[in-house]
């Protein structure tokens, strides 16, 4: 399936600014997409990255075959607009998903779960009502990601008449944004992941402090 | 299968405080431990409350096989040591599995998935790396709560030659601790549950705001 994977080159992660430089913010947004474009590619399917300026795909040092089938397209509108050109418009299209970019945690197993969920629209959620990765396999159907999006989504699908399943997954649901997300990418990244690396690169590691638990920068404290 | 289901009876939800009333938390608290043991009922279970002080479990006003199913006993030891006490201890002991009263988005699907894992040791981890549920069937893994309690369990599972499960599941993934999880209990939510329509009673209701979402309260701004 032609997985779109919308990618914002120029400022990414700007939620981050309290613990990491631009520089930082811009390496980790990269070893992030790198991570989601493999485990789609593992997953069996093809990563399409929309990004909202022209990006490097070389210097993410993917694996061969994920780089061999990975496309780039460059799109500046706003996200709403350039995932929305990229959904099935007749009948007879082919199904296709979004993945967000900053899904540090997807794996192959997660993404095949969404990816074969069946019904014409399956959404995976995120914290705070938001849609983190979904499939649409109707012509009808269009994203919103202003506000409360998984909601809306659900009101769309119902409006088009398309069926709509919830794909229940922590690794899914969990989108980095914030400093409190990097300690899911410590506790949960897998050895071959890029995101977790480059934070342990940049000297951030897990540290228990009350009973809770926090992402640390050199000793001191950043993340919780 | 056994389920526990520990209880913070005198002062559950501290951390909810600045949205919350004492007896709101209390009430809050009890609508989802009342959520959670019927979500456990329904999958073919037997929920085992084990609280750390007297219940009026008749006060939960569950529906009728729901009370029924149900046992509770008073345990005031903290958490690790009273989880501890009622694992499988010999080799032919029957699984059982510990979920956490504030999991308010379990459903009989979710808690299927964690109960027929199949592992010696099943996880189902929450933000921050802690251990939201999981289902035990090996006499010598114990549990231990404090701090990065998903790791550590992974750990001691390794150490005692136990094989485990990790399970991917946002709504078992999601504890309700702080007042920003509040929308989560009101994006996600079932008709059915007692969690959001207190929270809804209280005066809760989800608002957008500069792409956001936040639990508002009685038109005021409370938790993002």
């Amino acid at each position: 399936m032609r997985v779109v994977v919308p990618f914002a080159a120029e400022t990414p992660k700007t939620r981050l600014e309290s613990v990491l430089s631009p520089a930082e913010r811009s390496q980790f947004a990269r070893a992030m997409l790198a991570d989601v474009l493999r485990a789609i590619v593992r997953a069996g399917h093809e990563p399409a990255v929309v990004s909202t300026a022209p990006l490097d795909l070389a210097a993410l040092e993917m694996p061969g075959e994920v780089a061999a089938a990975t496309s780039l397209t460059v799109d500046d509108r706003p996200l709403t607009e350039a995932v929305n050109a990229r959904l099935p418009a007749d009948a007879g299209d082919d199904p296709v998903a979004v993945v967000m970019a900053d899904l540090a945690l997807a794996t192959p197993d997660a993404l095949e779960e969404l990816l074969t969920a069946g019904a014409d629209v399956a959404i995976a959620p995120g914290r705070g009502g938001g849609t983190n990765a979904l499939v649409v396999d109707q012509p009808d159907f269009r994203v919103d990601y202003h506000g409360l999006s998984y909601l809306d989504h659900r009101g769309i699908a119902r409006e088009v008449g398309a069926t709509l399943e919830t794909v229940d997954s922590f690794r899914l649901g969990t989108d980095i944004d914030e400093p409190a997300d990097l300690v899911e990418v410590l506790v949960h990244g897998r050895e071959s992941d890029r995101a977790p690396a480059i934070l342990r690169e940049f000297g951030f590691e897990l540290e228990r402090r009350d009973g809770r638990v926090a992402a640390v920068r050199d000793g001191g404290p950043t993340a919780e």
